[in-house]
């Protein structure tokens, strides 16, 4: 029997599963802190992959999923954040050595749309646009049932698609990005700026003076959710230049599906509805949209982990 | 001997040829008026093909190229501008029922981007980015030696990615598209504006007081090539913007090279100086640049035919 071990390093925790082919549901599965801060990362990576091995030797792959950015040409990580240790750091040779197996490496993004593609929204389509709209905004696209990677390994940042050059600054140090405009981060920037210019709003109790520093994208949706105008206005601005964004993608891309992942896209319509707007105002071409589904991922915390056993069933050909 | 008949339909002149496998030099070829506007376009090109075609029953496939809109997975002319004969046309159905043979179409910037993959600039490259600057913006996109299609057969629409929501008209009708700011006409249009609001120029005579509505941007490069500041500007912005559309086409498909075709990609340092300006301060990570060839397409007029060429060869996987 074959087996993939697949791993979903994230920010906070480190997953592994084992998988048998055609079966959803892993055979054994591990999840650890990942404390990416604190030295002995590729230990603690290998006693976590260890801990779902299976007793023969029947594992064909692993497949790893990180935060970028990196290079899945050659499986080194370039500089996670938060982790000094393994900056340029060759992670997927690492781990191939230290196991004796073929190791495939890619980021969180690409992965999460690879598993909506094989295993989630996107089955049946060959021509994937999966787009996670989080803390940041990433991208993940199947061309011809291939994942995009890139020369350098860094295609479908579709975050850093710019929008307006002289837009705000995004998290990256550049300006006009579309996760500078649509991202969590981005709407709470949005309604800070307007507090500050003096909008009324019940994320800012005019008898304190003092707007909430810690204001979340979560809370600016609550206040929406709850008839806040300034709240509407930040998740409808979002979503206009979220339709901004994909209109550029379907006419680079063209596919017959685009899936949301990510915490910001759950809250439904207050972002949704100015987002179809916008997108059907400004694809240029009526034809993109026949037939074009629009859908939420399906795979949620998952996405990670089948991202990574697609990769290796991918490169496999299995 | 296998023998592919390729035809390259252009707005001016029908073009066709028959190719040996492995010669760059064309069998036979013919070229004749396309008289667009005028009936009885498909028995111009029945005749033109067979004005190429061998004496034995060599012929494997016959290559189309066209200028957009048109569905390369049906062969269908969608709407051919100056072509009202021809909208919503099979062509490549008819022309492979008349002959007999697999008939394939797409259009004539995929088409040059194929060509000059397989036989000009990007040549050895497996990932391209062509781009054709002319009275329009076209792009043809290479990704792991696969031309992109997409889905409805409307990929790779380069000219048509939104550079500033709020920018100027495109030809197409909607705002801010990057054939907008840096076509020929665009370079044309933003001259003629800034003559409009007073700016001085050799293009503006003062004493006559009226601007020539029939400026093209050769004009406009010829007075800048003599010192005119208005047109060294319009050709300088043009660049720039130019820069902003590549940077966002790095980060969507990280390609190896990067090819210019197209009349005003023709000027060098008067689009380019910009652009490189403007391309190196907008990809927001160096990485993407490494190793990235950025120069000029090869194949001039040969474009169309040899593109035409590469996709019947490409989809007969010779």
């Amino acid at each position: 029997m074959r087996t993939i071990i697949a791993v979903d390093i994230g920010g906070t925790h480190m997953r592994a599963a084992s998988y048998a082919p055609d079966k959803l549901k892993p055979i054994k599965q591990n999840k650890i802190s990942t404390l990416a801060s604190e030295p002995g990362g590729l230990e603690r990576l290998v006693r976590t992959i260890e801990e779902v091995w299976p007793n023969d030797d029947s594992v064909d792959a692993i497949g790893l999923g990180s935060p970028g950015p990196l290079d899945p040409h050659t499986g080194y990580l370039l500089a996670p954040p938060n982790n000094p240790e393994w900056h340029n750091f060759p992670l997927g040779p690492s781990v191939a050595k230290h196991f004796g197996v073929k190791t495939y490496l890619d980021n969180d993004a690409n992965l999460a749309g690879l598993a909506e593609y094989r295993f989630g929204a996107g089955q049946g389509h060959h021509d994937v646009l999966y787009i996670t709209v989080s803390t940041g905004i990433g991208g993940g696209v199947i061309i011809e049932d291939r994942l995009l990677q890139g020369y350098h390994g860094l295609a479908a940042e579709l975050g850093h698609i710019i929008i307006d050059p002289n837009g705000p600054l995004c998290s990256c140090g550049y300006k006009g990005h579309l996760e500078s405009f649509s991202s969590g981060p981005a709407i709470v920037k949005y309604v800070l700026g307007e507090l500050e210019a003096g909008s009324k709003s019940s994320l800012h109790p005019p008898d304190t003076g003092k707007q909430d520093v810690n204001l979340t994208a979560r809370d600016v949706a609550e206040a929406a959710q709850k008839g806040d105008a300034l709240a509407i206005k930040a998740y409808s601005r979002a979503g206009k230049y979220l339709g901004i964004g994909v209109a550029s993608f379907l006419h680079a891309f063209d596919p017959s599906i685009v899936i949301f992942g990510g915490g910001v896209s759950q809250v439904g319509n207050l972002l949704f509805d100015s987002f179809h707007v916008s997108l059907k105002k400004h694809v240029f071409h009526p034809r993109y949209l026949e037939g074009l589904v629009i859908t939420k991922a399906e795979l949620g915390d998952d996405a990670g982990l089948l991202g990574a056993r697609a990769l290796a069933e991918l490169k496999l050909k299995i």
